[in-house]
């Protein structure tokens, strides 16, 4: 078993590092903060042993040796980053999990076989720079290294410029490495675990997303003396569209979700009815079709909204994944480590997107969750115990363990 | 009949002030090219030989001494600041007429009994300080001094440092003045005078205006993994508002309209759903009953949809004017002007609000509108032909000359 106090210890010293204002973190990736964070870490896996790369997207890699050299590493992580409000938890405790349980097997002077390379991938949460899982995504073949370098944020800095700029762009060709497996352990995000009282969710499955990217364009004009049948009015279609979201969502329950989370009108002004308005609809499902069919509908409908209106209707699809199916049997190793450890535990289907999704492209892959309080995520108030925290941990221990080979 | 050369040229180097992005102006108040735009004005008022005061909210006054010194001053003005994407014209004109009348009347050797004296008013857009008309409203006695100088801008910053700032902090007391007429030239900002083919408008009132901040407080959450059923949306709270108001605009149709322009999503982030939204509805119609009917109905269903999806909600008014009747005998005077240049006007009723409703407060008072083209106005593409920028022009010059005595 790990050492959870130590787990706990380094959650609560990196959550010093970019803090937020309600009790959680605004570590965002390619801030400074977020440069601070990775200097920490790196601190100590090298402490640990570990030896760093870096690629070109800022993932960071640090290397256990194994004990056969021709063997391929075992890749275990998730990321550093967070939201503008985020929590302390969402992917930190996946990335310092897995430095502890390396932490634990030089404890116990345990070797594996396959090298273990405990990974912080880059922007997992895309919440600067679109779409999240941006340098898993490059390391897979999903995205182009010149696209990723070219998102912007909302201030029109670019990746590729940040990236440089927080003296964290690697050498390494992304993707260049192979995987003989990879693991990441995560929070829920929601509600599930805790309400089934089950300590371990064994994740089988991540659900597919679509981000859609609408920039409506009305006719910036008086609010006061503009004449309402002389409106074009792109804030009243954006209204209709997110009314729309919901009922497209509602009619495909069970098991879809559809929500807004980034509005911006232009020229924002009280006195001026908005020339543009930019905004992302975030839909996902586990099912194929029916995210195929959402996100069809969505689209015509919003044509059909816009087009009542007389404003003008695009949409970009600024992220994207299908839905995802896990190895199985990492998935039965994941399943026999709680078992075994006498941990309660259920299948899962991850609700938010993971850099496993990506990882599962080009190698074996799987993941763990652990509950979350009231499913809250994406919140400063985010939380878990040290004991769902240790208890994730020692599966993670287990399973990967059990892949490398002692 | 007044220089109409010499106006327009004065309103091309003054729109060299503050360039928008296509074609108009960004010259919003207590910026830096609203320094610049002011010294300008002085400048040439100085030229013209006018004395000029300033008030402590930044209001600039240019005294053309008239020959009675018991007699007090005729005040003709309006406003040099912009939208972020405003016209050229809005405001503009009706200060820029005001130096030309008097370089007309100096031209003439014309001397009035009442001074004359030209006005630019502080922030009367209210794009960046809200409320709109903020240093005419403190003038006339509706706003504290201390209220005006706390307003704060999108940053965070202050009207009272702002004002600080840019070196226009004047020594008068605001309100100290008495005035024995106001008028106010402006571009309609509507469609009427245009379709109607009137050169003149003769404003006989003002529709009155109330701003609804509405700040709605929703449970940040994750938008993949937080089911339909536990969302706390806010974001879907502001979508129903929105058609909610332009339902209750239709329904009080003709003479009255409802819209949003500026709206803030926290944290917006496409895969957090808001747990702030701030947005302001902007409503207005001539009929003082129908107004208030209209704010607490509004208020009310606000209340109810929010309750509905378990979102708190506040409602602060940040802006607020009653329906205008302007002065009678002015009206009549501008009327009169009218039709002895053979232009031709028509009745017509402010659909924006105007530094002139506040003086009406204090003074008798009114306005001149010309025509713009397509109504357009809060936009960079607004417009209106020299000739327009003239007659309205000769008009005021007629209606002053009459009220200020020669
Ligand atoms: N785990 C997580 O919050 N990832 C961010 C990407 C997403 O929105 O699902
Ligand atoms: N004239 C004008 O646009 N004033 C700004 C205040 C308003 O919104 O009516």
């Amino acid at each position: 078993r790990v050492n959870g106090d130590r787990l706990w210890d380094s959650l609560m010293d990196m959550a010093k590092i970019g803090p937020g204002i309600a009790g959680g973190n605004n570590r965002q990736t390619l801030t400074d903060a977020d440069a601070e964070g990775r200097a920490l870490f790196q601190k100590w896996c090298e402490d640990a042993g570990m030896t760093m790369g870096v690629d070109k997207m800022g993932t960071m890699f640090m290397t256990r040796p194994g004990t056969d050299p021709d063997a391929l590493p075992v890749y275990v992580g998730s990321h550093l980053d967070t939201q503008p409000t985020g929590g302390k938890y969402d992917g930190v405790l996946g990335v310092l999990a897995a430095l502890e349980i390396v932490r634990s097997m030089n404890d116990l002077g345990i070797r594996t076989k396959h090298p273990i390379v405990v990974t912080n991938w880059a922007n997992e949460e895309g919440a600067r720079f679109a779409p999240a899982m941006l340098a898993s995504g490059v390391f897979a073949g999903v995205h182009s290294l010149d696209y990723a370098y070219g998102r912007q944020d909302l201030d029109g800095k670019t990746y590729g410029d940040e990236l440089k700029r927080i003296g964290w762009l690697g050498n390494e060709e992304v993707g260049a490495r192979k995987m003989h497996a990879y693991y990441e352990y995560h929070i829920e995000q929601g509600p599930i675990l805790e309400a089934e009282e089950k300590q371990i969710g064994v994740v089988t499955h991540c659900q597919g997303l679509w981000w859609l990217e609408f920039t409506l364009t009305g006719r910036e004009a008086h609010t006061g003396s503009t004449p309402m049948n002389l409106r074009v009015n792109a804030g009243l279609a954006m209204a209709r569209i997110m009314e729309m979201v919901q009922a497209v969502a509602m009619e495909n329950q069970p098991g879809a979700v559809g929500g807004v989370g980034q509005v911006k009108f232009s020229p924002n002004s009280r006195n001026v009815l908005p020339g543009t308005v930019i905004f992302t609809v975030d839909i996902r499902t586990p099912d194929q079709a029916k995210l195929d069919r959402m996100r069809a509908k969505i689209e015509a409908e919003a044509a059909k909204i816009c087009e009542a209106l007389g404003v003008g209707c695009s949409v970009e699809a600024v992220g994207h994944f299908d839905p995802v199916t896990f190895d199985p049997k990492l998935v039965a190793s994941v399943r026999n480590a709680a078992e075994r450890l006498g941990y309660s535990h259920m299948n899962i289907i991850s609700g938010a997107g993971h850099d496993a999704c990506w990882a599962a492209k080009v190698a074996p892959a799987t993941m763990i969750m652990c509950p979350c309080v009231g499913g809250l995520s994406h919140n400063e108030a985010e939380d878990i115990s040290k004991d769902w925290a240790a208890a994730g941990c020692d599966v993670l221990l287990q399973a990967v363990l059990e892949t490398a080979e002692i």
